[in-house]
């Protein structure tokens, strides 16, 4: 066989690790690449394979022998390829590497563990948190025109070691989804119905590359106990379960709680994290939040003349800003969740902001009487305490806004409003809440500032 | 027929609703019991049937007509039946007021939408967030001694309006529950197979009364698809299903990330509520939180005279207790969700404190330098700068500290950690951080304090 690959120039840019040159290297009919595929060393087969694009990959996979198929899928597990394929940089692997072939996808994932499926995502060309790293292709697949009876005995041959049986998917040869039956249906119909009959044609599906957060969204919203997972061409590639949705759900609560506390979210848990992995968690937070803190010490050094007049009005600070703080942090709160559970809209965010900012007057009122019958008494000067207490009012008010205001922007500017932490918005509001305090004791208390 | 039972009396006693002498009054055969309430007005005939026993009321209600039986069961959706009940203390309550029987809870639930089963919930002597209020009767019973095709054929006949018929119920002429067996295994075995051969016997079930929380922890655990539910006979009364578990799973969620922040959880959502609402869910903490930090007050001013020989100390409060809070907020946030998850246990306690603690110096120690380096910048003075790095040291150290210890404190004692709002604990932080900070600042200045 002559052939139109060049094989040396090949081995050399394998070397070389030339990867984009070598894609536009290998062009060629599916059987040539196949052939020198086979005469390849073993451990540059699966780069080889994974670097031709989705259309040629699933034709050269049909030409390869069994055993060298085997011997690719096998390397799709070896450390030293997972490595080389990790180093390059995301762009460049989304650029090189391909989703794979529905066909190679379903032998591979029925050859590996979770885990080692897991391992393995960079070579396949999932990322982080899709429906393509947690699903299984343990399902029972059906033809439109087989009978409820022959579904039954298709379901008792196979159904032993599949994940579930209690959804059936039904495809065509080439593995396009056209519809989704339950086993209830079947159990429920007469045994000469035809399973096109009663299966649900407007199947609700999820694409690999959707988010594992939406794929719990529609089990969540839908009751179901599966969803199925195709490709960019449709093909059925695995089903979502709803005892791994579950899982989801209360990891992705644990990461906003924790997001909400400047803690950034982990891989595992909190013993198997060595504490250098806890202390760079956590330690990100704390250093910007100092960096935006520092601007309460200039503020207070900016009115320094006015607490050197009146000492005891440093006495106030830190009730003044913690309470403004807990209000903020309350607000922020209830409209992240809200936004997170779908609870709250952002269509709705006037309206929101409108309905905190009457809380924040209400509250601020009350502890605003409460604050300023408390300093008076520290103090018997009513002056002062009314500044205080004043400054409770406002100070809390615009805390509320500020805390329903802020996941908003974080919303429309289109990130996830659980990345504000809580502490972001009770240091904004520190810094806002002496601004306000000094500008009104300036005023009050008659200091040209 | 004689009565031994006092009509009049009974009736005098409703008028009055002098309940406890008319729980006592209640004694005769369960046939004179039957005559009686056939005698009363219907209004009231719900209202002594709920007085019966246990025992009693199942063979009351089988000596009943079936009209009478339904308009009963109609009784329990009138409102001013419900607020008769409602209007006793809880005490009371749970004096006056049985389990009903399992053949009651049946019929009734089945009568009933979800909506209107937690309507009458007080009625029925279910308490809030226990798997007798989200239980469903929707699932099929088996006997042991059928075969599979026997089932197969029940399943058919009334499987239709079944929540799930993937989880088939075994049970006896008494209603107990001796096991469950999955319609994968009933389509999966030959058709002469008994169900008590594939039936599973140690049938993981939970108690009316058992906390939502518990259920849904079995269901995630065990990766079960329903539950079923049982009387305190151990008669089977219902099941609960994956899908309500998910949305516990959320809703639980939520009321601990609203809880964290010191918002009262709610029944309703954040617009179905009123402002009135959302200002009582909130003002609770506010108030309390107001209390404690007027200790920060008494602090201040306890060291007057520093602050007013140093002015420039007042400036690195703000920082100072908003540091600490942060550091606090991260510990009791991962404690506290790693206890909900059970990702973390109270007998590792001294381990993660210890953990946590040696966390505190690392990330003391660095805010620490940086600091001492930001205070010397603003003022120019080593002695100062050192007073305010030492303190981040302490102050970080005890706020991790206290951040871990106060959730293992709360769930030592007995409660649920999410109790603790993160405002408590930084609170807590600002009162001891002052008191640090003015103790080193009043040794390393040379103070008499």
């Amino acid at each position: 066989m002559e052939f139109t690959v060049d094989r040396e120039l090949i081995e050399r840019q394998l070397e070389d690790r030339d990867y984009h040159v070598l894609k536009e290297s290998l062009q060629g009919h599916p059987a040539e690449i196949a052939e020198l595929i086979t005469l390849l060393s073993p451990e540059h087969r699966p780069i080889i394979f994974r670097l031709l694009g989705k259309d040629n990959a699933v034709e050269v996979f049909e030409h390869l022998e069994s055993t060298t198929q085997s011997e690719i899928l096998s390397g799709f597990q070896d450390a030293r390829i997972i490595g080389i394929v990790d180093a390059m940089s995301p762009d460049d692997r989304a650029r090189l590497i391909d989703e794979l072939p529905a066909v190679v996808v379903k032998t591979l994932r029925q050859r590996m563990t979770p885990q080692e499926w897991h391992a393995t995502s960079v070579l396949l060309g999932y990322q982080e948190n899709t429906a393509g790293r947690i699903m299984t292709p343990e399902f029972v697949d059906l033809q439109d025109h087989m009978t409820v009876e022959e579904s039954l005995k298709r379901i008792k041959r196979i159904g032993k070691d599949r994940e579930t049986i209690y959804y059936l998917y039904v495809i065509d040869e080439t593995r396009h989804l056209l519809g989704v039956v339950s086993l209830r249906k079947i159990v429920l119909s007469e045994t000469d119905v035809m399973v096109r009959d009663i299966m649900d044609t407007v199947a609700v599906k999820v694409s690999t590359d959707d988010d594992q957060e939406a794929v719990a969204k529609i089990i969540q919203d839908y009751d179901f106990l599966a969803v199925p997972v195709v490709d960019k061409e449709d093909r059925l590639v695995g089903i979502v379960t709803v005892d791994d949705i579950i899982d989801i759900i209360e990891e992705e609560a644990t990461e906003d709680i924790l997001k909400g506390s400047g803690v950034a979210a982990a891989e595992k848990s909190y013993f198997e994290s060595s504490l250098l992995n806890n202390f760079r968690r956590r330690i990100g937070w704390m250093v910007l939040l100092l960096m935006l803190n520092t601007l309460t010490g200039s503020i207070i050094l900016g009115h320094k003349k006015l607490i050197e007049g009146i000492v005891v009005l440093s006495a106030f600070i830190p009730i003044l800003i913690g309470s403004g703080g807990n209000a903020g942090a309350q607000s922020s709160t209830l409209v992240i969740r809200g936004l997170a559970v779908g609870d709250i809209d952002v269509k709705n965010a006037f309206r929101i902001l409108l309905r905190e900012f009457m809380l924040g007057i209400s509250i601020g009122l009350l502890l605003g009487i409460v604050a300023t019958l408390w300093a008076y008494w520290l103090q018997n000067d009513w002056t002062i305490s009314f500044v205080v207490g004043m400054s409770f009012l406002f100070v809390i008010t615009v805390a509320t806004t500020i805390g329903t205001f802020l996941p908003f922007v974080v919303k429309i500017i289109g990130f996830d409003p659980a990345l504000i932490a809580t502490p972001l918005i009770t240091t904004t509001i520190d810094v806002t809440a002496l601004l306000i305090y000094f500008m009104i004791a300036g005023k009050l208390l008659g200091f040209n500032l």
